[in-house]
Order: C-alpha cells, then structure tokens, then sequence
C-alpha cells in the first residue's frame, strides 16, 4: 500500500521533503499540495504528478490523502494540525506546533478528544545515529544517572533576518526536544547568560548566548548557541553521569596530514550533519501511517513543551534572570506511552 | 517510471538485495525471480509480489523485467550475465563477474558487440562515503601523487568453509577493486607474505596474510587481511603522497568515559559498515537504467581484473614468490570512460 | 652556581617537592627544612643531607638558603611568606598565597614596598604544555578574542575531609589561576549551580558543581567541578573565539582495539597529568632565582586573586546568587608586567 | 654522589648530551670532553666547567671520568668503546655501535671478557612513553601473541647527504631496536620494496622505501620509511596481536576548530618526538652507574643486531631479493638478562 501524503507548504522545507517522500522513502506519494504562493504550488506539484489545490483544507479533505505535512509559515501551523485531527488524519508538522502556547493546548485537546495519536512534530535529531547511540548507553546504565550535559551549537552565520529570539525558537529548539528524549525528564527552569558579542554577526543579534537549563530530576544542561561561530557547522553534546559521560562524535571524515597538520573536515551547514535523521524520521513515520499505527516521534506534548520553554528562554534572554518553568508539570496520561 | 527489476539467485545477499530494491531504493519493483531452490524463490518472490519463474533465463527475457540482478552461486554467474546482454537488458552482478577469467573475456567481447556497458559489478565500496572522500582528496592535489597505500581488512571471525584463497576471493578482492578505482592505475604485480598464524583459526585457514601489490606507476600496496582478529571488523586505508596522507576514519561512534578508559565501539560485522553503500550503489544504478544511461559502477572490465588478480594472489599465496599480472596491460578503449 | 632552598613544611607536597629539588631540577640543592613536626623535618632532611631547623624564620634566615619554598598549612603561608619579603628573599609559595585577602594584600604591599617581585604562587598549570599551546593559539589570532571558556575538572574521587568550598579552594582555583593568565583579563563576577547530586560522594558533600564566570571583558567561563566522577582524572578545556575554538588534548596514550571496543586509558590522578608542569615551574623558577632575576610565573596579586575569587565562589555556592568581585578592578601598576 | 662523565666527540650530539648531562639530568657533571676539532672541544668544555684533552684515550683514563659518553663519527666508535671496556668504565655508544659487524663482535667479547655489562648503545625509543605503553599492553596479554607490525618513519626533507643506505643505517635502525624489545624476538629475514620515487628528494636519493622483517617467531613487521614527506615528522606503529591491536598516539597536542576543519600540529622533527625519551634514557643510564650496576638500556649485543640487520637491508635494497639474517641465532647466554 503506497500512502498518499498532501503537503501544505511548499516553501524550501517544503520541497525538500517532498523530494524526501519521492525519491528517497518508499512506499510514498505526494498526491496533492497548497502553498499560498499558488505559482509555486503548480511549479513544485507537476513534477511529482501532484495537484495543486486552492486551501489547507482541502488537501487535508481531498479522498487522496491519507497523511498531512505543515510545512507553512508557522503562525499558520495550527490551524492545519487541528484541521487534520478533525479529518481523522495523521500529521506531520515542523516545528513549531504552534507559535503560541495557547494554541498547543488545543491541538492536545483536540487530539486526546479524538483518542489516539495523530501528530507528530518535526524534531530529527531523536532520528541521528549519535543521539540514539547516546540514549542507548544511558539507558545500559553504563555511566550511571545523568547528572549534566553540556551542549554547542554552532552555525558558520546567520543571515541577516535571524534575530536574537530565534536562537531559542530555531535553534536551541532542537536541543531543547532531544535533551528531553534523551534524559526521559521535564525542563522547570531557564537561563541565558550573554558573553561578549562577536563581531563577525549583524549589528542587532545577541550572539553568542548561554542557555542553562534544569531539569525536574535535578540535571543541569548547558547549552552554547553561536549562530556566526564562521568555521562550520558544529554540534556537541557531552551527557555527564554518576559513573561516566558520553559524547557525540563528530561526523566521520577523512583525516589528511599535509603542511605541518593533521586536519579533517568540518561541516558547512546542518544539511550534511542530519540528512540520514530527516530521512530516518520520514521512513519511520510513514511506516506508521502505512501501519495505521500512532506515530513514534515527537507528540502534540513536546510540541507544546518547546513552544513553552522557548517562550521561557526569550523571557530569561530580556529579563536576565532565572525563569522557571510550571506549565510542563503535569503531563496528560495519554502521552506518556510515546517516549522511546 | 518505475524500474521493474529481475532476481537471479535468492539466497541471503539476493535477499537482502531484493529488501533493498523493495523498501529503500525509490522506483524500482522487483517484478521475477528465479533460484535453483524453487520452494525459496516461491517464499521471497510472494511478499514483494514478484512471480517465481522456472529459471534465470525465463527472468531475463521477461517482457516485465527491465533489468537484471544476479546473486546466484559464483559459477553461474557468467552464463546469467551473458544471457542478459544478449537480451539486451542491463544487468548487476555480484563479485565475482565469473570465476574463470576466460569467462570475463567472453563478457567483456559480447558487452562490446553489443555496443554500450550493460554490466555492472557489485563493488560496492566505491559508493562508500570515506573513499568518496579519499579520492576528493587526491583529485585536489593535496597529497600530491599517491606512493604509497597501506590497507587492513579484518573480520571478528571467519566461518568454517571460509579457505585460505577466499582471503583473495572474497576479502581482499573489495581493496583490489576500489583502490583500483582510488588510485585510477593499474596493479602489475602481487606477493603474499605470511605471518604466524593466529591460533584462534580454523585449523586449515592461513590467516593473517600480508598481500602486496605494485601498480603500473608504481604505486605500493600492502593489505592486511586477517579474518580472525576476534575484536571486530575493520577496515583501515591510507594513502601516502609526495606531499601528504589521507585516511579513512573509523565510523563516527559515541566516546564512553568510563572505568579508567575512553572507548567507542568497533562494528561486530560488515553490515553496518557498508549499508550506505550498498544502497548509494543500488540508487545510483538503477538511476542510471531508469534514464536508459549507461552504469557508472564497476564494469566487465573491473570484474575482469578482480578475476586476475586474485588469481594471481592464490598463485602467489602458493608459491611464495611474486608473480606478475600481464593480463591487464591493454584495456579496450570501450571501457575508458567509466572511471569517475 | 647552585641555588641553595630552604623548605618550611615537610608534608607530601613538601617532600614531593624536595625530592623534584634535588632528584630532577638541575642547579639547586636543598639545605634546610621546617616542620612543625620536628621528626618528620628530620626525617625528610636526612637523606638530601639538609639540616632540620627550629622554625620558618630561622630558615628564611639561614646564611646557606637563598630561596624559600612555603609548603606548609595554609594558614602560616601569609607569615613565612611576608618573613621572606622581610629578609629579601625569594619565596615560592604553593597555593593559597593566604588564606584571608587582608594577608594577601599585606604581601602585596610588602613585595612593593620591597621594590622588586619576590614571590611566585604554586599554580602550575600555566607550565602545561597543553595551556601553553593554547596560549599560543590564542596570541596568533588564529580563532579571533576569545568569547566564551568552557571547562571540566573531574576527580576519581574526593576523601572524606573535603568539602563543598574546597571545590572552589582547592580545585577550581587551578581554572581560575589558568584561565586569567590565558584570557590575560579579570574575572568580575561568579555564580555556582548545583547539579543534583552523585550517590557516589560523602554524604555532606555537594558534588558536582557548575560555576560560572564573567570577566572585566565579557567573557563566559563555564567550569564543571566533579570530584567523584569515578571514572579518572580528567580536564578539559575549550576557549571559544569569534573564529574557531581552541582545546586541550587529552594526554597521549597508546590506543587498544579489541573485543569490540577501540580504547584509551584515562589517568587515574593528577600526577601523571601535571607532573612535566611542576618540573617545568621549579625549573624556571630556579632559573630566574638563579640569575637574580624577577619570577615570571603567578604573582602575589594572582594569588590574592584566586583567594578573592574563591572565596566569591564559597558566597555564590552559599546565597545560590551572582557574586560581583570587585576587589580586583584596579591591579597595581607594579604587576603589569608579569604574564606573558 | 655526582658521576663525572667525559664526553668523546662534541658535534651537534655531543653537544646536546652535555647539555642534558649539565642541565637534566641531575647527579652528573661533565668533566672532559675530547673532539678531533681542538677549538671546538675547548668551546664546548669551557661553559660546564670541563677540559678539553688531546685524545679519547685520555678521557677515558682520567681519574675524574666515571664514565663515558661516545658521540664522535660513527667509524671511529669501536675504538672508544673498546678503550672504556679496557678501562673498566660504562660507557654509552651513540649508534652505531661499530659500522663495521666485526668490530661490533670485538666488543662483545671484550665485554664478556670484562665479566659484566658496560656497555649501553642510544637508542632512545625504548624510553618513550608511548612504546613503553605498548610494551605493558603486550605483556598484559590484552592482545594476545603478536602476529605483524605495522610502521611508518617520515622525516619532513632529508638533507643532500643522506644517502639510500641511510635509510636503513640511520633511520629504520630505531624501529628495529625498538621492535625487537617490544616483541622479545630476533629478526631473521628482510626484505626491501621500493614505490615510485617521490620527486620532491635528491635526486640519487631511493625515497620511500617499505622494508619488510619476519622474526624468529614468524611476526611480519612492514616498515614505511619516507623522509621527504614534506608536512613533518611522524612516528606510527601498530602491533597486531590474536586478539585486538594496540597503536602508537600522535603526541598530544590542541585541535583548533577553524576555517573548515579541526587540525592539530604535526611536529617539524624528531627533537620534539623524542626529547623525553632522550632525558629519561640518560636519567636511567646515570642512575645505573652511580649505583654501579649494570645498564638496562640496549646492549653490546642489541648494537651488533642493529650494524647486521641494516647491513642485510642494505643488502636488500640493492638486490630486491629476500636476505636473511642468520648471524643472531645464537646470542650469548651473557646478555640473556637485559631485556626489561
């Protein structure tokens, strides 16, 4: 059974999981898309031998999509993802679930209401080699309960649009999910600590920034975000236990020794770093829709915990002070199962 | 279009080939299937909706077969790869293209009458992104031209039928073939050195052996190919230039910190190490018999030399003495083109 | 010309000490001793043919000593230390300088008034290798100001005697020492976060902790003080400038494949880390000493810094705040010219 | 007690031992030296308190000459050796312990003769901590029985002197001693293969070259010797054991993330490489004779290996063919008890 999957959204993001779902899953179709650029729908539906339709809507209605993806512009997400749950159809939506809190709760209402998972929320990293090979160890008990992590991430530049803001809403936004996985434990408080800026970065942006975090167990996270670090592309993460620690490696890449060095390659930008976990995420996903089994990945929950805590961040980022995190203490019974 | 593809020989690599084509590679169907063990081509071919058919030529000259994949047993190879190109259909072969060199020529003639390559050899190392990287290294210039290469193929354990002239056949056979391609020279000439041997050996095995290779430039190469090493498989490569090295890195893995070590784990099997590329080769294959283009990958001629040399290196295994290739001094002018 | 110490304390430091003295600095001999354990000064004095003398003073005193190493309990550091000052000698003190400010400030106030430096504070790192590559780094531009210092400082275990503030005392007091030498700026401000706790501590202690640092020119300094990690001694450095990173390596040691792990001992304690440091401090201390000249290593102000800044860290662990320093805004011109 | 050392040639190694004897090592004094260039000898006596007398002979009688250091041109070594054993003092040979075999054998028998050991030749290589290490793995059974040995010996240039013969008498002969105390074991055959000259060398100059050793108990080591590598000094060795593999580190040094790539420094020469292993090596040569026992280091019998094994590579290189070496068969029960 192939299935037959509509795409709202056909920006960049867009695309490129419409050429994911085409060329590189099987068992998939794009059957119909709506971008509100409609020349730009026609453009990306034809080559696939899709339709272009005329609303979210009615991709989410039409009888030849048996699966939605929210690749629009993110006000604009919940609408739709709360248009698929009334439709009975699964979801899958890149983040954020919604840019504002209040419209996450709804979506969890909605979806309990209907009784079974439907959404799931684009966060890849969970799909990364390195994080599952992390989250393995921790739970070998091989170095012990987790006591701190310390993260990076690291962009070569920003462009000029990106503000001080999105290092949490974009950026520390993937940290902030997969850390949550990771550590199977809820955020309750943030901080952002501001070193000197670079001045390799546009005149408005507050870059670098220090995200600390704590979690309900009592972990400590650190989490360097440097959007104009200029050498490449770069995530660490060191996860700190009662009997050891582990580490992300960095992406394997032949080491040349020439002119008094040994040297290997960093990457340029975060394609390269997780295409296998985008393409990982989309083949598990669709398995499960082709299944009609509830999705694995990220929920409704943790759609509405990065909305939450990112909020959070930019509070701490303004105010320079701790801000603690209450929304996230009680978890609806229903999401308990997805975690992994 | 979709690619609908023909199976000859079921067993675990056809198998595996068959998942591959079916759920990882896009646009391409398995459509026919033959094996010697009917009942098993009977249970492969039913879950993929393929027909079982009553022999490999039946498969070939299948009007719903656009191309063929032969993973039968070694001796049988060239007479399926024959039978392809007389139907004028493109066609895979595992290692090797045919065990008797004389074989390879009889290919290497009909391919030509022919007048296009329609065969391609399942080497699938050249799709491995480490020596993609490798060879990026040494187009640039950055090493200079290649002197010397230094090589370790090393498995945990062999299995009890593994002999002594399968360490050419089908271990070091991978190295001949991709530093053929690394290094776009020729090999004129091999030795085989043997150590001790391991103790932790089937008791007829020669394991380690030390093989080494002089190409038409000059170029040095010694392999170590040690099938017992008991600690995992490892596959080690490094070019030595005028003006620099490079080397493969070892799979990217998490560091553990822990008991007084830092360690990351070693792959127990070949599976994880070449899974990506398998199925870049696959991809790229049948891209290429989708636009009716002619394959990129290893070629008769490739299988061919592959045949010689470890022909060569049993001889030498033998004798002790080295023992020249010739045979591989003239390369038609058809196959010039294929390197990448 | 040899240099003839006096040594006031004979405990496991002082006798290290002694024994690098006369075992491994060339140039230098020890010739009297002070213990307050008058045995334990015999004993000690004996075998490297010194004398055992009846106090500090009458060390600093002695004809045949030309310089003076301070090894004894922290709290006499300031009197034999200022008793050095008093009678013109050099005087190398291991850390702290004193343990209250007000001490140090004396001595400060004595060496100016002395006219020239006469005391060099036990601070080995900055004769590590590894900092001194970083150093370097840093001085040619190579990663543009440094913004951000992220750091760790991991024990195997801690003993029963050592409590939270000695975190701060004794351990990081190494990374603050080191760090205002590498960054050549001031700390201003310090904060302690405390991660839940190991199991694997007394019970009393808080372990680990994270302290955060800014400095005169917005630099942030994470350090992580974990001092019953278990699993080795292990430090770690990475300074994060507005164009690349610079880290510490981790001590070379031979790598072991073997049953499915490729691994690296780490070492079990800070003597084989820093030992090449310690050898390198007493080397060029006595070397200047030697020639009549000036330390060029940790100064009275860098010690009555690190004792102003711990104790900030010991208020800051306590009130859970942000602990401004002012006391080291205005360093006397008098010190300018000591780093390097 | 201080040994008084009279050092026989003062050239460039002459000169660097009496500095690490004066500045080093402690418990040692330099006290006569003699160099066949009268003006040099007194220039580099007169700094460390020495004379400068008229002829080896006469440092090896003098009354304050406990022992002897030999650094003068390689030919003429035999000859102070033989005096020192005449004389009853240690002596320590640079290497070559004699160019010629035969004198190597005089020496041998003096000493036998003499009752006792006196005599240690400078290969430095077993006081480095990296092969130590690899000593300890071995011996630790961690690996199992060694099987092969894998090396690499690049200088950055080599000068306009070195010859093709010097690759065997002055470069690989450190990894021969080296490899022949790390496995136990005797070479018994070797074996040289030479890769296209690199163009960037003298031009008379055979450079790579992969000599290639099996010992007595059936270990193949290969060799890379290449000392026009351009980009620097690097030392590489893996031993391959029945059950996993232990390897040489790169020295230890920071890793900049910069401009694309993570790189460390690769070391310009051997001076760095090896510097501690110099200073320990005479350290515990020292301490030795001022105990009065015997060396530990690399014997008379380990010098005459080294002089008949390069002369068999010599051999080699020019014939192409496999020489073997059977003049080590039977070493004398004598030097049974040096290996560590």
């Amino acid at each position: 059974m192939t299935v037959r999957i509509g795409v709202i959204g056909t920006g960049m993001i867009g695309q490129d999981h419409i050429r994911r779902l085409t060329e590189v899953v099987t068992g998939t179709r794009v059957t119909a898309v709506f971008d509100i650029d409609t020349a730009r729908a026609e453009r990306v539906a034809a080559p696939v031998g899709a339709r272009a339709l005329a609303s979210g809507r009615e991709v989410i209605e039409a009888a030849d999509v048996d699966a939605v993806v929210v690749t629009s512009w993110g006000p604009t997400h919940a609408e739709h993802v709360l248009g698929a749950i009334a439709a009975g159809k699964p979801v899958f939506c890149e983040k954020p679930l919604a840019t504002e809190a209040a419209d996450c709760l709804k979506i969890i209402e909605a979806e309990q209401a209907h009784g079974s998972r439907l959404v799931q929320v684009g966060f890849m990293r969970r799909y990364d080699a390195g994080y599952r090979q992390m989250k393995e160890v921790l739970a070998s008990g091989a170095i012990g309960e987790p006591l701190m992590v310390h993260c990076a991430h690291r962009n070569a530049t920003s462009g000029e649009n990106y503000t001080s803001e999105m290092a949490a809403q974009d950026t520390a936004v993937h940290e902030i999910d997969v850390l949550r996985w990771l550590l199977d434990d809820e955020i309750r408080s943030v901080q952002v600590v501001t070193p000197r800026r670079t001045r390799k970065r546009p005149e408005h942006l507050r870059d670098p920034q220090i995200m600390l975090f704590e979690t309900a167990a009592g972990v400590r996270i650190d989490l360097e975000v440097f959007v104009n670090c200029q050498y490449g592309y770069d995530i660490q993460c060191e996860t700190v236990g009662e009997d050891g620690t582990v580490r992300l490696p960095d992406p394997a890449a032949v080491a040349v020794r020439s002119s008094g060095t040994v040297s290997t390659a960093v990457l340029p930008d975060w394609k390269g770093r997780f295409e296998n976990a985008f393409d990982t995420e989309f083949r598990e996903w669709t398995r499960a829709v082709a299944k009609g089994a509830e999705p694995t990945g990220p929920s409704a929950w943790d759609g509405y915990a990065a909305t939450v805590i990112t909020g959070a961040l930019v509070e701490a980022l303004e105010s320079g002070a701790i801000v603690r995190v209450d929304a996230l203490e009680k978890r609806p019974a229903f999401y308990d199962g997805e975690r992994r």
